[in-house]
């Protein structure tokens, strides 16, 4: 938690649950990241948290955009991004979104099937296109399956009809799944992409760009490498396959560009157990997996908790979330623990949770109002 | 799909994504409810599906109502419910919301714990209260593991704390999971309850209430008894256990309401394959998990989709909704399969989509609006 948080939330005490999130550090990681990467444009994955304060700054610092929706696109575009600086990250688009992107200017799209591309070249004619393949997701503690990407022989067919069909073919892109934790995932992936290129440099097509994506980490419970080990990862492998001859580099960093910059503010409503001689507390806070924590679908991210009483003996906990459904059980199986002076009317915080956390609340479940949001 | 809805969306092709709801079919399934139970009281699960005019017809209807928080007490008083006719069924409570809960009229209270005991000793005196006990969730498609209820041991202590501290120990209830496809689980829970009820006419305390909560199924892709098969085995087991002396008995049906009633109406995205010999194809829709289809977590609930081309030759498929996220898959390993002929800009039909889909739709992720919601 950055200093300028705690202080907010000492001084302020906004009513729970909300996000108080630090635009500076948010700046602080830009920085971070354009120095472990220095070739690299930073497109920032807008979904991990589309504040109009956090798009007003990385425009300022001259950051580009990665956005999943035309929706996304205007969020941008509202925050003063300019439309060749917005990439539509998304490999499933409508046609009615895909030409009101391009009739605002934007001429970045990825793809990863034929019906894709071939509603790109009836509506978003001559556009830079990049082929979004399938890459393994080990390490990465939010995998992302099968769902997006096709496989190379796929891509460097779609490719040559990408360029047939008038279209410009632009790169290839990569995804090896969120909160990735190892180094090697883009070192692998990095080497099929540079095959792709080769395989098209002898069918005449020159692809220029590798979109590297993101999943670089933040430190939730556990210790992360850090971004210069990843960037030092990435530009070996680069400089390996592609030697002196290096297309232009994208990063898609999402979490890490505002996950650390966040703070969930929330209220103990309730701490129980389930029978008298039970060891484990049950804690109930006002925020759960609908109330924004998506992520701890399958306890896969882990948050860090900070209490008042922190120091003092602790006890084994489940923790869950302020709805009449189970499933809306945060920690169950993930041996957190928190002191046992924690009780109902406490408030808590959990760290680094700027990333993915806003937009993913329910509108209205049991009720419950999606959580404040402040941008400070 | 009832023949309004059918029609509904024949003559006016609502913008997808969204629910259609056909509230006559409400007043059918709480009539069929009455018909099958007809010593219970209905107190309509409101997170089901708190949309105005169900909450309107089901009052005209004097039904009561089961909230899961002040907000949805809130609606339903606003719908022309008097608030005797209200329960406020969340064992997990905020001290705020009971003082509002209170002060409102509301005279009825979940608890499964000493310390939310405390509070509604402290801020709702002498209010009913009752005591939530674990059962088992077998049969149940959305079971709700341990997060709500407590020991049978405790439930008794904690009736007589409760009429120690001012309060009136009305009865006890449980929950034998969502969507529970048999019938079985009501007798075991039935006998659980009657037992406290004899151990505690032995301290003095005569318990008055049976909460025999939800779980009444709806049809989805499989067969599923009728309600009437409820009704019969729910009133063995109390006529078994309680003999002539039946105590009142309060039914909590949320899904079995509202669930049929509705249908949502999605449009296909994307129809593509990952590799060129690929058998299955990916369908994406423009609704997926986090656009309202939450209960497709796991793939637990099964919905029936319609499609423009049904009778078609049809082959296997993974269905996923429209975001950059892969959780947003909704069934991958139930052997789906649909038309062949499905391709981008087809509409379809999700059947009996009516319960648990509305509040869930997160507010933002990715840019997409909640579905809208039309109640004809």
């Amino acid at each position: 938690m950055t200093s300028k948080i705690a202080a907010y939330l000492r001084d302020f005490a906004p009513a729970t649950p909300c996000l108080v999130l630090d635009v500076d550090r948010v700046e602080t990681n830009y920085r971070r990241l354009k120095a472990a990467l220095p070739l690299a444009r930073v497109y920032y994955a807008v979904k991990a948290n589309p504040g109009a304060p956090i798009l007003g700054r990385l425009t300022d610092l001259g950051s580009s955009f990665d956005a999943a929706s035309w929706e996304e696109i205007q969020m941008c575009l509202e925050a003063g991004a300019r439309p060749e600086n917005i990439s539509y990250g998304n490999t499933i688009k409508k046609v009615s979104a895909i030409q009101a992107a391009y009739a605002a200017g934007i001429r970045m799209f990825a793809f990863d099937s034929e019906p894709e591309l071939m509603k790109l070249a009836a509506h978003a004619p001559g556009a830079k296109v990049y082929c979004r393949i399938l890459v393994e997701n080990k390490g990465a503690e939010w995998p992302l399956s099968r769902k997006f990407g096709c496989e190379m022989e796929m891509a460097r067919d779609l490719m040559v009809l990408a360029r047939a069909w008038g279209l410009d073919p632009y790169g290839i892109s990569f995804h090896v799944g969120s909160q990735q934790t190892t180094t090697g995932a883009y070192e692998v992936a990095i080497a099929r992409v540079a095959s792709i290129f080769t395989d098209l440099k002898q069918a005449g097509i020159n692809l220029r760009m590798v979109n590297l994506g993101g999943g670089y980490p933040v430190r939730y419970r556990a210790e992360v490498p850090e971004i210069d080990a990843f960037g030092d990862a990435i530009m070996g492998a680069m400089t390996q396959h592609f030697g002196n001859d290096l297309p232009e580099m994208l990063v898609e960093p999402g979490r890490f560009m505002v996950g650390d910059a966040g703070v969930v503010s929330a209220e103990v409503v309730l701490v129980s157990t389930k029978a008298k001689d039970d060891p484990v507390r049950w804690v109930y806070l006002d925020i759960g997996r609908f109330g924004g924590l998506a992520e701890t679908e399958g306890e896969a991210i882990k948050y860090a908790f900070r209490t008042p009483h922190d120091g003092t003996v602790e006890g084994p906990v489940t923790i869950a979330g302020p709805t009449c459904d189970s499933t809306d059980t945060l920690y169950e199986k993930s041996n957190y623990r928190l002191p046992m002076a924690l009780e109902a009317g406490d408030r808590v915080e959990l760290i680094s949770t700027g990333a993915y956390v806003t937009t993913y609340a329910a509108q209205s479940f049991n009720g419950f109002k999606p959580l404040a949001e402040h941008y400070i």
